[in-house]
Order: C-alpha cells, then sequence, then structure tokens
C-alpha cells in the first residue's frame, strides 16, 4: 500500500504510534462524521450519535476483552495517575489498610499517591535490585484484611510484565495502561482493571475502568463526584462531558483489532516483534543487556543499555536519522527503551533489530 | 466558499461547533504533523513538537485574554466539574469557609461538591426567582475572611451572564467555561479563572485554568498529585501524560481568534449573533419569552420559551429538519436554547430568527 504521507518509525513509551487506517478513518470523518453534518469534536455529549460512539466503546473492549456482564465499563479522565488517588479515595474504609506489589516507576507511584490517603503495605518491592523481576503470584503474602492487593501488569520504565492473571484472594486492581489488549486476560480474577488509553487503545486524555459491579457497595460515602466511581458508573461516564473525541478513537481502535484477530492476534504479532530484538540483545556477545530477568521481560517495552552512555547516544542519534524515534531510555534505567505497542509494525522491529546487528559488528 | 462537506448548524450547548478553518487544519495535520511522520495523538507529550504545541496554546490563551505575567496557565483533565472540587480541596483552610454566588444550575453544583468539602456561604442564590439574574456586584456583601468568592460569569443551562468583571475585596475564582474569549475581561480582578475548553476553545477533555501565582501559597498539604494546583503548575500541565490533542485543538482555535480581531472581534460578532434573536424576542408581540432578565441576558446562550410545550416540541423539530440543531433547552427551563460560541457563524442565527418570525406569524 502507497502512503500519501511521510510517516516514521515510533517507538515512543506512549502516547504512540496508532494503527493508520484508525487514523485515516478519523481524519475522513473529521469535518462531517458519518453524515451528522458535524465534527464529533462539535456533537453533544448526550446526543445520539455520541451515545452511539460510547456505546461501541464499551461493547468493543467487551467482546474484546471478554469482560464478565457483571463489569461496568467506564470511560474516565485524569491519567493511570488520577487512579492512583481515586482507588484508596474510594476503597479504603477507615481503619483498612491496601496491599501494593510494586515491580517499577509506576507501581511506586500508586504507593506515593495512597499513602497521603491511608496505610498501605507494600508487600513486594522490586527497588532494591533495581526493578527488574515480576514475581511469582504463589510467592506473595497478601493481608487477609486488606481492602484490595494493587499491582502493576506492565510498567514501562523498566519493560517488566506479569505474564500471568493474579491468584489472590482479596481484590486484586491493576494497572494495565501499558499492556492491555497485548494478550489475553481473565478478567474475572479482577477486581478492577484501569489503563490509560494513550499507548494500546487511543490518544492521552481518557483512561478505561472496568469494574466488578460488587466493588460499588465497599465505597466510602461523600466522595467527590468525578472522583466517585459509583456517579461515574450510575452516570454511564457521563456524569460531566467525557472526553469525547479520545473515546471516539478508542471505539475505532478497538474495532481495527476485533478484525485483526482481537487479543490472540495482538499477542501473536507482539511475541514476533519483542523476540526479534530481545533475540538480538542475547546473541551479540554481551554488547546488549536486557534490564529485565528474562522470566520478567516485557512485551511492549523492551529495555536494554550498551556498554557505555557514548554509545548509547551515538546508537539512538543514528536511529533517529534513520527515522526510528523515540528510543532514547528512561533516565532511571539509562540505554535504550523499545515500545513496541500494538500498533507498530513489525517492519519497524526488524529495521531496529538489524540496526542493533550493525551497530555490535561495528562497535563490538 | 464551496464545502466538499456536509455541514449543520449546530446550536448545541457544548460540545459544539468549532471554527472550519481550525478543523481543516487538525483535518490536514492528522496523518503526519507538520512533517513529524506522526499525529499529534501520537506524539511523546515529551517530545519538542508538543512542548511547541502547548507552549503555543500557552500563549495563544495569554495573548487574547492579556494575561498578566503573575499567572499561572495551565491545561488539566476532569472538567469544570473536578474544578468544583480542587478549588474547595486546594484553598480551604482548615477553619476557613467560601462564598459563593449561585446564578444558575452550575453554581449551585459547584456548591454541592464543595460543601461535602467545607463550610460555604450562599451569598446569592437566584433559585427562588428561577435563576434569571446576574446581581450587581455593588449589591453583594462578602465575608471578608472567606477564603475566596466563586461565581459562574455565564450560566448556559438559564442563559444569565454578568456583563462586568467582579468588584471583590476578596479573592474571586470564576467558572468561565461558558463565555470565556467571548468578550474582554480584566484578568487582573481574578485569582482563578477556569474553564471547561468544549464551548469557545476545543474539543472536550481539557480544562484552562488561568492562577495567579500568590495562590501557589495558600494551598492545603499533602493533597492528591493530579488534584494540587502546585504540582501541576511546577510540571507545566505535565505532571502526567496530558489531554494532548484537546490542547492541540485549543492551540488551533487561539490562533484563529487571534488573527480575527481577538476577544473585541468576537464580541463583535456574539452581540451582533445574539441581537438578531432577543430583537425576535422582544417583537414577536409575547410569543417568546427571554427566561433570562434582560440586564442579565446571555449572549452566549439564548434561552427562550413558546407559549406551550405542543409548539416547542413543533418549532423544535422544524428546525431540525431544516438543519439546525441541538435548540431544545434544558428541561429545567423548558423552552429553547441557542447557543452561540464564538465559532457560531452569523449566518445560523439570521436563519433562526427568520424561522421564528416565521413560526410566530404562523401559530401566534
Amino acid at each position: 500500500m502507497t502512503q500519501p504521507y511521510h510517516r516514521i518509525f515510533n517507538f515512543s513509551a506512549g502516547p504512540c504510534t496508532l494503527p493508520v487506517t484508525v487514523l485515516e478513518q478519523a481524519r475522513d470523518d473529521l469535518m462531517n462524521y458519518r453524515g451528522t453534518g458535524m465534527s464529533v469534536m462539535e456533537m453533544s455529549h448526550r446526543s445520539k450519535p455520541f451515545e452511539t460512539i460510547l456505546a461501541q466503546a464499551q461493547s468493543g473492549l467487551k467482546e474484546l476483552l471478554s469482560i464478565p456482564d457483571d463489569y461496568d465499563i467506564l470511560f474516565l479522565q485524569g491519567g493511570a495517575s488520577q487512579q492512583f488517588t481515586m482507588i484508596p479515595l474510594d476503597f479504603l474504609n477507615p481503619g483498612k489498610s491496601a496491599d501494593y506489589v510494586v515491580t517499577g516507576t509506576w507501581g511506586s507511584k500508586a504507593v506515593e499517591s495512597a499513602k497521603l490517603l491511608a496505610p498501605v503495605d507494600v508487600v513486594y518491592n522490586g527497588k532494591p535490585e533495581g526493578y527488574r523481576t515480576a514475581p511469582d503470584w504463589s510467592m506473595l503474602n497478601f493481608n487477609k484484611d486488606a481492602a484490595y492487593a494493587h499491582f502493576t501488569s506492565n510498567e514501562t520504565i523498566q519493560g517488566v510484565e506479569f505474564h500471568k492473571d493474579p491468584t489472590c484472594s482479596i481484590p486484586v486492581i491493576c494497572d494495565m495502561s501499558s499492556d492491555i489488549l497485548s494478550r489475553k486476560v481473565d478478567v474475572s480474577k479482577y477486581s478492577l482493571i484501569y489503563a490509560g488509553a494513550q499507548k494500546n487503545m487511543g490518544p492521552a486524555g481518557v483512561t478505561a475502568v472496568i469494574l466488578k459491579k460488587d466493588m460499588l457497595s465497599k465505597l466510602n460515602q461523600n466522595l467527590a463526584p468525578t472522583l466517585d466511581y459509583k456517579v461515574q458508573a450510575d452516570n454511564n461516564s457521563m456524569y460531566n462531558t467525557p472526553p469525547c473525541w479520545s473515546i471516539y478513537l478508542c471505539s475505532l481502535v478497538y474495532q481495527n483489532l476485533l478484525v485483526h484477530e482481537g487479543v490472540e492476534g495482538a499477542n501473536k504479532r507482539n511475541n514476533a516483534k519483542a523476540n526479534l530484538l530481545y533475540n538480538v540483545i542475547d546473541s551479540c556477545g554481551g554488547f546488549y543487556k536486557g534490564h529485565a530477568d528474562q522470566k520478567s521481560r516485557s512485551i511492549m517495552n523492551v529495555t536494554f543499555t550498551l556498554p557505555s552512555e557514548e554509545l548509547t547516544i551515538e546508537f539512538v542519534k543514528q536511529c533517529t536519522a534513520d527515522g526510528m524515534d523515540g528510543l532514547k531510555g528512561h533516565r532511571s534505567v539509562g540505554g535504550c527503551r523499545a515500545s513496541l505497542y500494538n500498533a507498530f509494525p513489525l517492519e519497524g522491529c526488524q529495521k531496529l533489530a538489524d540496526a542493533m546487528v550493525d551497530f555490535a559488528k561495528k562497535k563490538g
């Protein structure tokens, strides 16, 4: 297919690459959404066309993740960071504490926000070893009276990912911002899943929340309306004006994934992409070092270091010049990070893998 | 100008009509923003191109409203409704109360949210008379120890608008969601102005906050980061991923208004548009009744009733069929509401005015 516009390989950790056909659809509908005579950006959120868009977004996500009927699907604002606050604010009743599993920077930030509101037990902390491991669920000891257990399924900065659904006797809450829809999950194992859209779902500005309805009976009282899951659920995410355009893009992304074999298809493609890079990391005589333990390697964010800061800078610069953007690792880990979200194409991974092999040969 | 796409006259109360040239620009840049090889929706918020977009949005708003240098300009999430919570959460120190001026539904909602957190004095309540008046500032008595005085410059549901900046000895906080940029204001009279974008600035999903820097020294401690004005100001609205696309659209709207005589130009056009309709309301022998008192009539939302519910339904139906959408009034006021935000064209008002005259002649 010829593309009438210049596109680069965008390895950004998020916001990030979206499916080209989704963007084309958004562009083609932008001035006049399906004969309504207005843009989705101009449409009353109480109008029939927008109600349909919202319903399509909900049903798309429901179908993709086989979400059971006893869950609400919400689209909120404020990003995962605001969920870090809403969760303890809503669910930590007086006298209760919560358990947090911390495998990277985002889990740590979730703890910081929760601690402002109530007691928190960190039942696993990967910080001493530099956040390289997602522990086995069987090794974790949860407080049976804790209001919930919180974990981050994929840490974007460290590239550390849980590859199994949790086994845990207390309600599990998961920040799935950076690997939702990348693989099959058993939603029934979770009481709440939340995810900022700007990795695998759409543009920044909307957060999907998948909430087991029985959690609504456990809420604190007199919460601020926009921060109250019950108010949001009772109003079908329209207590106030929702981020309509971002929800619309999510609905297009979901539809796009449904016609491309759903999350199983995404998972096959994501494994193929990540394996290309991990194979190079493991086969260049130690020139590249993966940050995460092998068993906890993320298929979304491939993190690795080069022998020196100088070589890292040179490599990233060379990639950027060659149309591969966003490869600089987060300063807390150093090295490089290749984010390979759902919409990132295999060709881009092959191109990076080739560049890595080539660079290691020249400099190794 | 011929338009290659169908567009209707969209009288929605928000989200609402945006400038056609802005939408065209967004469409043309959608796949490849100015040679970057990616969409604004795909761009890291930490990238140079997005930093430039954010800076342009800030400087555009600053220029349009002549915002003094001792103000921060923030772009937050959660809409005005979340500001209803953030304001008392951040500024109502223990033992303090706040004064609220309530001239319609939104002011009343602001009070409800504040009351969940701290004591509130309603120093003016228009409810008993059905919210028809914006009182003179000289008639209001504020508590000199109150943390702030809050008011809503334009009530979208009732169509009641203040036409003068406040005179008040305590810090003034204003919800300007539905009339920001519609006219000149003296920002120095306000300690905080906030506005959901989805009327005069852009799509839903972002809220502009214009905050006098001296307010940052009055904040409560240990606030949730996303709800803490200081965290947001210190991080230039990028504590976490901002709603990039919505901010980008705002920047385009600001640039567009700057080349169209700024807020003075907007005000001239808005007065001309609103006058067309108010003149019809006042000259059809009482067939139409304006909801707001004459002196408090909004130039953004023209609210009026017809002699009966049946006639209202018939009129709205006829307008919809004739390409004029969104005219049904809010159920709490009844009748019709014509929202005439900055981007709404004069031709649409003329068409509605003609339809009103015609309908009154036939049915009056």
